[in-house]
């Protein structure tokens, strides 16, 4: 029997248009690999009358409703409180939700204030979804011919909660698997790739590809509906080979996070060690390799320069090299890869230098140009990337971190350092 | 009179995770500015009878309804079929719409297909909203006491036609405007902002007060309705200056985005330049501090330390303190400061060193302790920082990182450094 879900969120901030609904989309994301279908999301405010309107819609509609929000003590943990109400069921005091929640606050140094307490308040003949991440426990039971549960809204914790309390419990529910292996690319756009793969994308049904443009690069999601996961990928497996095929050196991993996992990875198993020597990405590079846990095992350290004096005292850039070709030049790119390897002390040193904006700089270098350097043994390689003098600030310095990171990878696997 | 919107946004992509609904973010955000009340988002997949029933029920509770996407050829423009049908309303063939479209093909050098011409159907009595940022026409038309626009999903075109078309056609029908500032605060949790402000809150009507907990920091919204914009602003005021007394110390800004952009404009302000010296947030405070276009201004650079060896040889850290207590330690980030100050010849320098898990360091020290430091003059201050054993590696770096800025922050203004 296939399952219809419908998602709730309550929150007055939605409707006021302070976040977007990213609750729903990650939880979408999930019932979509359930093989769960969804056929409506609804944003309700913190209103009990119209949270209760929108439960009695939905629960003709949906064999699952999943909440999200209104559950904290800001909000009268309303949402508990509609649900109770629209499904018959009376709410009592959950002694050992109120001991987590003592126990939490107490971690934290804070006093427990009333209100928290009616956290732990919970439907009668309900399952607790104890919440690791935050205070408010989740809520999980089955009434009418629907199964509720209730997730806390803040993005973080509803995340936890979902992946690690609410699917261990749909699975249960579900027949049939939908599994999927994601092709990542680097360096090719979301069009550029739909050129290349559309016969393939055309003659296939089950498993289906499709290309989605992420912000670090286009990723292809091959997805296979069977009765077990073994069987999905079975179909899967010939599929990811011809799209590995034609994507060639575009492709930095299957079900692979990002450029900073796959270099890690590569550098961990080589044995080598990392430093950086960063201007306009301002440590943003540093930031993404050190994002990772063991990190200290592969990278040394980094040095952001942001200013020619730091560049030349602690990089040891030539002054002459400044002067001559300026901050953002080759030249610089290379003399700062090579001096953080030396200050450092690592094995390879990544360097940035360029505009990132809003104004061009002083020697009329345009917006968006940036040289990265790679430096090894006594060789070094600078590449010009030029992300387009319409580009945000925040674009130049991710582009220029990623393709950085690009070049690592080219160089840490063999390939040509140049894309093609 | 006032008015209460829905908004309906259409398209499977949204249903099956692939986007958020950041249409219905902007489109809210809008509203509220115009004093319109939004009481519920729908989202709905490309199905002609889900999109009916969902517009059958939002044309009940609304006088206002705005939908989204749905309007493009590849979905058969069931937006406008279905909302045609729901009001009784044929649609007929709009030749400037089909004139604006073979237009729009020809300059782009692509022919136009037969598909393309259904986006120049329009229900009867309605007008037509030109768009010049893509091919779909937006619609509006009021019918049943309901005033219905119709705008296209992709999320830049949608915003252009929301500013340039939606809401002139929407202020003629608004009286009165809502406006709202935010106390932003920092170090404070919003239950327990929640606690002080809570006599003040009940006490509100016009304007209200709202608690909103956000990833660095809790926001106090003030939100006042009047006729004018200078009405609603002097009705906050007061409200505001009570907020801010109550809040004391943790107030970081009203109407600020970050402790970033506080902490720039107050060493901008002040002529002062600042450097950082980062073990565990591994160049996070410089990425933050760069983000902001002008950074360069008021940041010398970063060293980012993340081996004893980089501590010593390039901040200076003496080999004996890093043997003695180890590189977590109040010691270590004293020196790692007073270092980085030297080395980066800055007037402020900022330090972190700590665990930022997932494992214990090798000295013992548990996850989320963190010790931040502050140099100036021939002075440094170092605090403690505990982020929780249970907190991931994200928070512990998030919140030191966030600290750090705060410590600079309450150093600029003259503060106690520790939070009170």
């Amino acid at each position: 029997m296939s399952h219809t879900a419908e998602l709730i969120a309550v929150g007055t901030e939605l409707l006021l248009g302070n976040i977007a609904n990213t609750d729903a989309q990650m939880i979408s994301q999930g019932l979509s690999e359930l093989g769960i279908n969804v056929f409506y999301h609804t944003v309700v405010g913190d209103n009990p009358d119209r949270v209760r309107q929108a439960v009695d819609i939905a629960k003709k509609r949906a064999d699952i409703l999943i909440t999200t929000g209104g559950l904290g003590p800001t909000c009268d943990d309303l949402t508990k409180v509609a649900l109770a109400q629209a499904f018959g069921r009376k709410l009592f005091y959950h002694e050992p939700s109120a001991q987590r929640i003592r126990d939490r606050f107490a971690a934290m140094g804070r006093p427990v204030t009333e209100n928290n307490y009616q956290q732990a308040m919970i439907p009668e003949g309900a399952t607790v979804l104890d919440n690791d991440w935050g205070t408010a426990p989740g809520v999980a039971f089955a009434a009418d011919g629907v199964h509720v549960l209730m997730l806390p809204g803040p993005p973080r914790e509803c995340e936890m909660m979902f992946q690690h309390r609410a699917v261990p419990y749909l699975r249960g529910l579900s027949d049939g698997v939908i599994a999927s292996r994601t092709v990542k690319t680097f360096g090719i756009g979301e069009s550029a790739a739909e050129s290349v793969l559309r016969d393939l994308m055309n003659a296939l049904h089950n498993p289906t590809l499709a290309p989605y443009a992420k912000p670090n690069g286009t990723e292809l999601r091959i997805t296979a509906h069977a009765d077990t996961e073994a069987e999905a990928l079975a179909l899967i497996a010939p599929v990811e080979e011809q799209v590995k095929a034609l994507m060639g050196h575009y492709v930095i991993g299957v079900d692979v996070d990002s450029l900073e996992e796959v270099c890690f990875s590569l550098l961990q198993a080589q044995g080598l060690t990392l430093g950086t020597a960063e201007s306009c990405t301002g440590g943003l590079i540093a930031k993404l390799i050190t994002d990772r846990p063991g990190s200290s095992a592969i990278f040394r350290g980094g040095i952001v320069s942001y200013t020619n004096a730091v560049k030349h005292h602690v990089l040891g850039v030539p002054q002459d090299l400044l002067d001559t070709y300026g901050a953002v030049s080759p030249q610089v790119a290379e003399a700062m890869a090579r001096g953080a390897k030396q200050a450092l002390g690592c094995d390879i040193a990544l360097s940035s230098t360029g505009v990132a904006g809003p104004d061009p700089d002083d020697r009329g270098n345009p917006i968006g140009l940036v040289y990265l350097g790679i430096a090894w043994g006594d060789q070094c390689v600078v590449k010009a990337l030029h992300a387009g003098t319409m580009a945000t600030r925040e674009r130049v310095r991710n582009q220029a971190a990623q393709h950085s990171l690009d070049l690592l990878r080219r160089h840490l696997t063999g390939l040509p350092l140049e894309e093609s």
